[in-house]
């Protein structure tokens, strides 16, 4: 193609960003000479939803309603299952949820996100974000013009001699305090959390949601991994009337029922706020995908009477175990969930070959980038280098650890443990 | 729920939007007593998509791969299929489309215009639209910070006493040239355009795209009825090497293939206009729904063989057909369309009772939602107000006509056909 004259440059909003880690991580995985690799590294299921609900999506592929558009606030009848679902976990409201006024479905939680933020954010506002941050918060609030100010959680004390726990990331409240400034219209929480799998302990909930209500501030409480608590799991909107009436909580049906590439998920809160987000959810993707919004409403009707819940958690809880057995097994330290399928593992102790080549895209990033690349180069198996989940200034903290999706056939994990027994080698003392 | 500080008040761009034409229309349909309505409101099928296409979704709902997420730019394999039908049209290539930097698969072509605004308009450039519009740009518009300009397209001279085509809505270049400014970053095209059916010719086309080259402005064609042409179809990008390089094409296999729940969409051009458009898409929706993509991909590997698109045409164009019988019979004019399945109906000829009750909704607006909801609420069929699609300086144009969605069965048509009859009581002359 021919040059072009400057009035085809891009938006700010999209130009220039470097590569991000996926990118980096799967073309690596892709070039790895270690085929076939065993990626542990994105977070999406080695294996199928359950057949209660891909069945269905099959029934519903044959009904004219279902292959048309859903109204663009989500089917009735999964707004219905997901109120019936949510309604124990909302006690505040002393009334079943309303799936007409307090729940709005949206493609993924992604776009439920990108929603919410459109529907609040005004350029210029301040959302506060915890680090280590999902790395696609940012471009969805500078996508709405808001300016993300960055509250560290304190990092385990030890956690690269021992292992330590996801309960050990701590939030200082005095840093959220000083954090908020009269701009500040958002905090974004992750519980359970990607990537460390913490769970917010009441505490921590009830000091953010307080302060949220004393500031005016909505919570935007992003919960994919809900059913997937290895600890008691409390929602922030469960803590008071207070709190719940200035929470929107995020879920996604392609967590709960192994289907990250259906795209389904929902925010429920107060109608006063519901109704904004289902505008801008509206003006962004018009609905969401009819057929398979259906086959969610059944999984919800059905997931309670077939124990599918209380056996996703159980099965999810044993896979961590199972791999966190090669930790224990190197002498390798890690922290241990509290929920959700990531494991953070420090590799302080693995020695780096010094002589190694490492190409461009790596030279210049921490040591985390190192040991992924080298892991997925020398080993064959990619994990993510979760500095990419922190700002330039505290990256520090975690250039000694990986983090390793756990949501694949305990095979998989079989082979990934066998591999990774070769670090050992490489690990001192 | 309590009172709320001024806090919680919703961004600019999702507040004070007055009521739309498709919640109005729903709302009356749900409403009138002569129920079931027969619903050609909103151009979604009255049928279900080709059972090769749903099968294949059915198939794709068995494969893990097809279950999680796609990558951003979409699926190879509906991108490689995409890339093959749509090379022939491509001629200026001289070579095939290349599927992985020429295409990406968007949420529908809905997100896919959005993805497109969001990665060019930068807040204060200028977007040219044509009058009537599809009313959903202007939104995706404005959440870019783009201003909008709009051109009318000339009426047909005696649309209101004689039967007139599509083609007889004609562009006026001269109006193009004034709207054009410095700022002038992008102009929207609808071709097979909904809602007149009109089908741009090649020299409206050609000057269309000259003026785009000359100026250096993106040229954004909305061409998702492609498939449902009644007379030659010529997309833009087919009518020069330097067209081709400014212009994006926009996808739906929602309409392709009747199934406009699914959200698969796509957007093809140049590579370099095209990476802007992933990255957009990648920050909004991050990836689209993965196993309806994977049926998508098997539809266009197909149809053709199957002869599919002739087949569904040649429906389409009997349904239009079948429709417009009884608005001969009653001596109603009407637009015939060139392509796509709407048909606008001019009622000019029909007296409203004087002594109606109108409800506030109503009250304030032109005489076709006047029509629309007498239309609905008397003879129990709907249809959509096109002064919608029209700013209010120009929706007087429109104030007679009425579109009609033909993409029904055709018994529902024979229904809908059997009803309006009941307006000849009402038609003068």
């Amino acid at each position: 193609m021919g040059k072009r004259s400057d009035a085809f440059r891009p938006a700010a909003r999209v130009a220039g960003q470097k590569q991000d880690v996926w990118t980096i991580i799967n073309e690596a995985a892709t070039n790895s000479p270690k085929q076939p690799i065993i990626n542990m590294g994105q977070g999406f299921f080695g294996y199928n939803p359950p057949t209660f609900v891909t069945d269905a999506a099959k029934a519903a592929l044959d009904r004219v309603d279902c292959n048309q558009y859903a109204p663009t606030k989500g089917r009735p009848r999964l707004k219905q299952a997901i109120a019936t679902a949510y309604t124990p976990s909302t006690p505040h409201l002393s009334r079943p949820l309303n799936p007409t006024t307090e729940i709005t479905i949206t493609t993924g939680a992604n776009e439920g996100m990108l929603s919410a933020f459109m529907a609040f954010i005004e350029p210029g506002d301040e959302v506060i974000l915890f680090e280590p941050f999902f790395d696609q918060y940012i471009p969805n609030i500078v996508m709405a013009g808001g300016v993300v100010r960055y509250v560290a959680l304190e990092t385990p004390r030890n956690g690269s001699t021992q292992k330590t726990s996801s309960a050990d990331w701590t939030l200082d409240v005095s840093k959220l305090k000083q954090a908020i400034t009269p701009k500040t219209r958002m905090i974004v929480l992750n519980t359970p959390h990607n990537p460390i799998g913490k769970i917010f302990s009441e505490t921590e909930l009830r000091a953010i949601g307080d302060l949220c209500v004393d500031h005016s501030i909505l919570l935007l409480s992003d919960e994919v991994y809900d059913r997937l608590p290895y600890v008691p799991f409390t929602p922030p909107r469960a803590l008071s009337r207070e709190i719940a009436q200035i929470t929107l909580t995020v879920g996604s049906a392609g967590k709960n029922f192994y289907a990250t590439g259906w795209r389904v998920g929902w925010l429920l809160g107060p109608a006063e706020l519901i109704q904004h987000v289902s505008a801008a959810h509206t003006r962004i993707c018009y609905s969401s995908v009819s057929p398979l919004q259906e086959a969610c409403a059944v999984g919800f009707e059905r997931a309670e009477e077939l124990g599918f819940w209380e056996q996703s958690r159980e099965e999810m809880r044993g896979k961590v175990r199972r791999f966190c057995d090669v930790l224990d097994e190197l002498g390798l330290p890690y922290s241990e969930p509290e929920g959700g399928y990531f494991v953070l593992a420090n590799l302080k102790k693995v020695e780096l070959p010094g002589d190694y080549e490492w190409p461009e895209v790596i030279k210049g990033r921490p040591r985390d980038f190192k040991l992924a690349w080298w892991l997925i180069m020398e080993h064959g198996v990619a994990a993510i280098p979760p500095t990419e989940f922190y700002t330039e200034e505290n990256q520090g903290v975690v250039e000694d650890w990986l983090r390793f999706a756990v949501c694949k056939d305990d095979e998989v994990l079989e082979g990934a443990k066998e591999r990774l027994r070769g670090l050992k080698a490489f690990i001192k003392g």
